[in-house]
């Protein structure tokens, strides 16, 4: 006879009682499959309107207004969009962000901005377990700008924290960036307390927020932050590629300059004169043709998000990963699964890392049996918790599996 | 009584006898507006099936298949969709084209991949009246690189010739990049010629196909083309902001580095190992996650045009401008309007620029009165004739209103 604490039982009446439980009608789900989505934190679920709403951008704003929508709406919508996702989840004002591009050119564009930025400075400081897209822009960066990195490494389950930064930053550093919530272990790093060495030092934080944005609130104007970017298509429900944002805090906007000018980043694009003048404001961070089609299905998406509000997401986030830990610790931890996330909410995103020698096959063995995990090397078992579509009794019924995938 | 020679008559018999006119029911039309859309070089019309498309890659692949899909297809799409663009439109065999980001970033990391790929060299070579957003790409690699642009000035109303370009090259020379298609007077450059003289300097040739893909034919591979991009948008109908494709010839590929060093160029991206090391092959030019909503509708658009086939594509767009130069010359030069396009079709492209010192008051009154034109600095109305949708009758309504304007 069974003697947990935790069971099935409590995951319905953790459901029963979430007050969040109303949107998930507001998902798609397939009805016959009883799958177990466990992996909203890489791609979030599809929002019941986003089909309707690209056919309406489609047939209407393309099919009958046709090139009069780039004056109609569309022209504007990386800096509408950007305002929304600021106000009311990224903590800017007005004028700082916008959304284009995908996170890793956002990125690259930032990066290089603030080390153009630091003329005389030669040194970007980053962690070691950053998600690989960051490390590799970096690499790339100081590559052809003779810059070196210096690698911070974190308590493998967290991450490092202000006093590492302290000691690793001088006077020649010219980029100090993180990401904001840790895509391996969903620690939360002290974006307020980081920012400070960072400027103490002379330097510029720029942070992901891609594993932030849509499940935590973020502060960026009240921590301080010079720059950041992040994903939609995770926690923000933006589907499978869809456009990133970038904040560029409005003091530094004039003194900043990102790489790649394109025309829609010139003052008066379609006078298509000679000679690159970037345009007032985030505007200057844009390069190409805005990607509608991308917009409009993270406009679904976040609105959800919006529409829920980020405290009462935060709150039934947290409320989940507990969930999960508490299970991790009765039903698995005998078996040899450990938590790699912080046991502290206040110090956890959207996801926990279940860390198991055999997590490569477990995660295998989970997805073909309809319960989706991310694997990430070399031992984690990830599972993301989205507040908007994932279920107390989702996640006992994921654990519940690998519980007997490890005693079968 | 009229005595011209060409009339609404004569319009209606070429539509009549025009073998792509069955491919005006595969798009969107308003029924009750009557528009006449001479701007799908700007942005092409909406084909019939897009939305389907979308809604059924959204309901499907993403609602119910939702990370699955990335090892279904998703991660493919790039490359898949651009081998098929390579093999039918763009004379590229496969391995060489992928399809991401837009035409700005697409082009800067192309131009900067052969900057680098030319240490000793520090010249660049392009045409003064080049599309706005190359020639803003190449001054930022100009100012972070120490490099020199070496502007040529072709005829206004063509463009610059191998012996131009010859005469400007050297051995300093380490990129000459011209538009294939000029976006203002549709002149088409000698691909194969101006290859050649960059090859003779031991320079890269980099080609934008924006305003040529999808209707006229392009050899990349046959005329020695080292790199190219090109949009989705105008001729291929992907919609707005649709994402670009670039191709690096197989021979460059090893040698070739583009700066935007994403996790989606790594080889093995979901290891996310330490260090970026290049993928083989035209995936190490990709940086971030595909845009799969965009992806699929330049895949919907594409495959009309190459239905149609490009070698019909292009007839057509030979006959329509010559039926508007002739009613230029006709109905519109005693008005003061004159041709700024090549009248040999043999050197032009898919769109006709006319010449009136008031264009830009003009192109704003048309607009207004239905009859959509782009303008283009300083004196050219800028018409578009997209074989796959533009009527003849279309042409002949939208300049009879001109010469009603210029006359009323």
């Amino acid at each position: 006879m069974s003697v947990l604490r935790v069971s099935r039982a409590t995951a319905v009446t953790l459901d029963e009682t979430d007050p969040l439980a109303r949107f998930r009608e507001r998902f798609v789900f397939a009805d016959d499959e009883g799958l177990i989505y466990l992996d909203g934190n890489s791609l979030g679920r599809l929002p019941r309107d986003t089909a309707a709403r690209l056919a309406e951008v489609v047939e209407q704003q393309w099919g009958e207004r046709l090139i009069r929508s780039w004056s109609e709406g569309w022209m504007e919508l990386p800096r509408v969009l950007g305002d929304r996702l600021g106000e009311t989840l990224l903590g800017a004002a007005p004028g700082q962000v916008a959304v284009a591009d995908s996170t890793t050119v956002c990125f690259y564009k930032l990066a290089s901005a603030a080390l153009a930025a630091r003329p005389g400075r030669k040194e970007i400081v980053t962690d070691v377990d950053n998600f690989p897209t960051d490390r590799y822009v970096l690499e790339s960066l100081a590559a052809s700008t003779g810059a070196t990195i210096r690698w911070l490494r974190g308590d493998p389950h967290s991450g490092p924290t202000p006093e590492q930064v302290a000691d690793a930053v001088g006077p020649d550093t010219a980029l100090v960036t993180f990401s904001h919530v840790s895509y391996l272990s969903a620690f939360i790093l002290d974006m307020a307390g980081i920012t400070r060495v960072a400027h103490t030092a002379g330097a510029l934080a720029l942070w992901d927020l891609s594993h932030s944005a849509g499940v935590i609130p973020v502060a960026l104007d009240a921590d301080g932050a010079d720059l950041a970017v992040g994903c939609t298509y995770k926690y923000l429900n933006g589907g499978p590629g869809a456009p990133a944002f970038l904040y560029v805090r409005t003091e530094h906007q004039p003194e900043l300059r990102q790489p790649i000018w394109g025309w829609l980043g010139r003052r008066e694009p379609f006078e298509m004169a000679p000679g690159y003048e970037p345009a007032d404001g985030i505007a200057a961070m844009l390069s190409g043709t805005p990607p509608v089609l991308g917009l409009t299905a993270v406009s679904v998406g976040a609105e959800l998000v919006i529409e829920a509000g980020i405290a009462a997401v935060r709150q039934k986030a947290a409320a989940l990963a507990e969930f999960a830990i508490e299970l991790t610790d009765e039903l698995l931890a005998p078996l040899g699964v450990s938590v790699g996330s912080p046991r502290d909410s206040a110090h956890r995103g959207g996801h926990v890392a279940l860390v198991h020698p055999d997590a490569r096959a477990l995660s295998a063995r989970l997805i073909a049996d309809g319960v989706i995990v991310d694997f990430r090397t070399p031992d984690v078992i990830r599972i993301g918790l989205s507040p908007l579509t994932t279920t107390f009794a989702e996640v006992w019924e994921g654990l519940e599996r690998l519980r007997q995938m490890l005693t079968g």
